[in-house]
């Protein structure tokens, strides 16, 4: 079997002036990052403003195992399915991070015969967007502690600052540091902490910016921290939001590349899926949709997580309205979710997969409350017995939802043609009525209750003290009229990680609540949430190399 | 007055690809970023390897005052004065960082009309280049904490980590820190620090690298630290010299620009100039040899270091033979070198400049050392009077070197003209006999005291005890056979900032010596050297901005 780096250096690709002609864009349109990869130049809005939008699709998932789910593979191979089936389709998807291409998780763009290329480039500096976000989260660091070291006449509560450093690499030994050290001429002595660049509040600005005006806007409404008073302190308090917005200028602009079939590739964004909202640009999908009649995008993590928040925040704020939902399973998974453990997946369990299929049933049940039609992908595994499917098919038929297999990782477009299919009827067949679930005007408690009871599927929220102090403090200081952005774990409808399948009876228990004022949501924490990750015993980065042809192993 | 951002955006520039025709250059050749920016691809080497060099044309000044030389200003200028009086030129430059864009001090592309564009581009993110060495910096270090937190198997001693952490900002909040805080989850905690990527050796090394095998060897080499048994601790031996190198695999690529007046620019690389060798790329210097007659450079700071180690670092590691050097000076700050203070600047004072010339008849001293030819730069300023440009003339006439003004600030290349023509003539009449100054095998403190005595003119050298101490342990460690950098004030050809002119009696300093076994060179600190700025009361930040339309202010 071949690598996934194998797969993507042998294929030719087309120079990124053709693709971007299937899109109907010319030379001019494109600001160039050599032959395969390009942004797309702001003029562009301009000429294609009042074309009509082609067709969303979310590609989400059942909750995740450690057996996976293929959810960006699945995406790649259903845009590349579309254009077989002669739709004019192109995909939106999520940059990588440098951090898990080095650590153990590798890159993030699909696998198999269904990536995005020129792969190398796109998991590692690819347009430099994150390094951007890296430079503008530490311009805005140096500044808090600038003005501090220089009288601090904003009276900021060294206590109390919120806004952490970033760096785009794995690297545990900065999640708890103190800076500042060394004597009057090297700053004030506190606290602080790195997170990886991918969970800055920059980053999710960028995705929900709807221009170069709302990012800066939304820039110089980030909330860096306290005053001694206890009143926030914004950015544009430090008078730095326009040099942050002028590091942004080039990272705002959508990254166009394209598949191993030559589908056309948006990939641009990729905030957190807990603390942030975990989806594209909302500015690479409006493209996508005015040049495009199907566009296939994903949300991060599972259906409750991922779904939610696609439609929820970045549907609200983008004002899009989805067509059509992939919802990806796998038996092994689905096993795993009915008790099934991880060593005996290769062997057929119809009890295990029977009840396991109760998460699919809820996330097919929370997708239609947005007014959504459904179809499942079952991500085919050479372990899965004809009768596993069989069970799977006919559980889809009774909850009314249609089915089909996909095989894209080891067939590229081939492996989805009946999805494909499935998918472009379903769209014909029913139109979308999309809502959002909930008004974002409601109080904080009540949008996380709707959220709990409606898609989680559980009996009630208990706060902490901490929290229900910090939702006072955000209703206080009129920070609540904003969507809720749940940071949960995404192995569990519940905040259980180990209560797979369908849980009830649960509580969700909120310990902590943030605004995240830039990006404009609220975070509700309901357990820890690391935003720095570590490297492991033996890090990937030991066994990626280049040679002196340019030859490159180990990237996966 | 216009500002240099108002000059560089008023100015049309030409496709990149036009500019590259110019250096016999196709399309193929290069690797485009947009319509203005391209890196020359890594086959291109194979097509010019043989073509005869051009002549290298080093540009460096007196020991710069706060009065300011405009080394880069000169630099850009005579590439495009040459042009005007019909030579193929190009010219060389290092790049800027972020961290004085958005401090004091600004950009680093040339000023007035004499630039380099698209400035705006070229003074933030450019190519990336500054971004992959920042994360190649970072990457090693996440690897050394992750090292010692899955068990230190190289019992590497956390008192003697060497390896910083990098930032491409001035944030003196960082200079000293402390890491790996928290708890067993969150690494071993330790002293550290972070400095600006452009003090990073892996800024030295992509310098002074010949191609990307030579890079990763270089960067396989790099002490880290050492054990507890005090011996050395290498890159290679935590095993990620290959994943290092590759991100490094775009950043290693020459960059093309071009000036105001479309002449080609090479910009590439960056090292400090007193921890590390102050020039551009020898890989860049190479490719404007082959592809052009006259390739005009810089060096950082003033001629006894800058170029001194031009001459004993860069061209003896790049095999470079440089065939003329134009040695920039200012009436204003020859006056401060003879005693003028800086508030009477505007007035005619003979009496200090004739003084102050003692620092330029040095500096011509030297270089004449290395064999090879000098012609003076004036660059002129409204204040100098006739008879202080006399008088600098005629001093340059006993001294048998030629001299012409330089108004390229104001006029661009047309104000070079006299000087271009003068540089031509100089390098027809003489012919280069450079030589280096030493034998980098001689021991260190033998190399330390041929600088001191030949280069500064000092009377000998103090070594403290622990830089007695370092010497031996490098001795010990066969670590001694490379040429040395010295660390020391800019502005005096002694180490002591405050002796101006030609200061005379005074012996050099040696307060540690450490080596850069990656980059090879031994850096000899004279005092404290800072890595790490910080921001002003009023960072150049808050004035810069960008509006609705892209129109960048406050860039400079």
């Amino acid at each position: 079997m071949k690598t996934d780096i194998e797969i993507a250096q042998e294929t030719k690709m087309d120079c990124i002036v053709k693709i971007a002609k299937q899109l109907g864009l010319e030379e001019e349109d494109l600001e160039l990052y050599g032959k395969y990869k390009a942004k797309i130049s702001p003029v562009v809005w301009e000429k294609v403003k009042d074309n009509p939008d082609g067709k969303l699709i979310l590609v989400t998932a059942i909750n995740p195992t450690p057996a996976g789910e293929g959810k960006s593979t699945t995406t790649v191979g259903l845009g590349d399915a579309l254009r077989q089936i002669g739709k004019k389709s192109c995909i939106c998807l999520r940059e990588p991070s440098l951090g898990p291409v080095f650590g153990i998780k590798g890159g993030a763009a699909g696998g198999g015969y269904a990536q995005v290329i020129p792969m190398e480039d796109i998991n590692l500096h690819f347009t430099g967007d994150m390094h951007a976000i890296t430079a503008a989260n530490n311009l805005l660091s140096a500044s808090i502690d600038n003005h501090i070291h220089q009288g601090n006449s904003l009276q900021i509560d060294v206590r109390k600052i919120l806004w952490k450093r970033a760096v785009d690499m794995n690297d545990r030994a900065l999640r708890n540091i103190v800076v500042g050290l060394g004597g009057k001429a090297n700053g004030v002595p506190r606290e602080d902490s790195f997170q990886i660049s991918v969970a800055s509040e920059i980053m999710a600005i960028l995705c929900l910016s709807t221009d170069l005006m709302d990012l800066k806007r939304r820039i110089g409404n980030i909330i860096i921290g306290y005053d001694i008073h206890n009143k926030p302190v914004r950015a544009k308090q430090l008078k730095v939001e326009g040099a942050i917005t002028l590091l942004l200028k080039d990272a705002i602009k959508p990254n166009l590349v394209q598949t191993l079939e030559n589908t056309p590739a948006f990939i641009h964004g990729g905030p957190f899926a807990n603390i942030a909202h975990g989806c594209n640009s909302i500015m690479a999908t409006k493209y996508a949709l005015k040049l495009s009649d199907y566009v296939v995008t994903e949300a991060g993590f599972g259906a409750d997580l991922g779904a939610e928040k696609f439609f929820d925040i970045k549907c609200r704020y983008g004002n899009l309205k989805p067509d059509g939902v992939v919802l990806v399973a796998t038996i092994r998974a689905l096993k795993m979710h009915g008790g099934c453990c991880k060593t005996s997946l290769d062997k057929e369990n119809l009890e295990s997969l029977e009840k396991g299929l109760a998460n699919l049933e809820k996330q097919i049940e929370n997708i239609e409350k947005y007014g959504i039609p459904v179809v499942v992908a079952i991500n085919v595994f050479l372990s899965d017995t004809q009768n596993e499917i069989a069970m799977v098919e006919e559980k889809c038929n009774q909850l009314g939802v249609e089915v089909a297999p996909c095989e894209v990782w080891e067939k590229g477009g081939k492996g989805g043609v009946e999805l494909a299919n499935k998918v472009v009827k379903m769209i014909e067949q029913n139109s979308s009525e999309f809502k959002v679930l909930y008004d974002e005007k409601r109080p904080i408690k009540e949008k996380i209750e709707i959220i709990t009871k409606e898609i989680y599927g559980g009996e009630g929220v208990e706060y902490s003290n901490k929290a229900e102090k910090a939702i006072k403090e955000l209703e206080e200081n009129q920070l609540a009229d904003l969507p809720v952005c749940m940071a949960k774990t995404q192995y569990s409808l519940s905040d259980d990680p180990s209560k797979l399948g369908r849980p009830t009876g649960f509580k969700i228990n909120v310990k902590d609540v943030r605004v995240s004022a830039g990006a404009g949501f609220i975070v509700v924490y309901t357990g820890d949430i690391m935003t720095m990750p570590g490297l492991p015993k033996i890090p990937s980065a030991e066994k990626i190399d280049i040679d002196k042809n340019g030859k490159i192993v180990g990237l996966f």
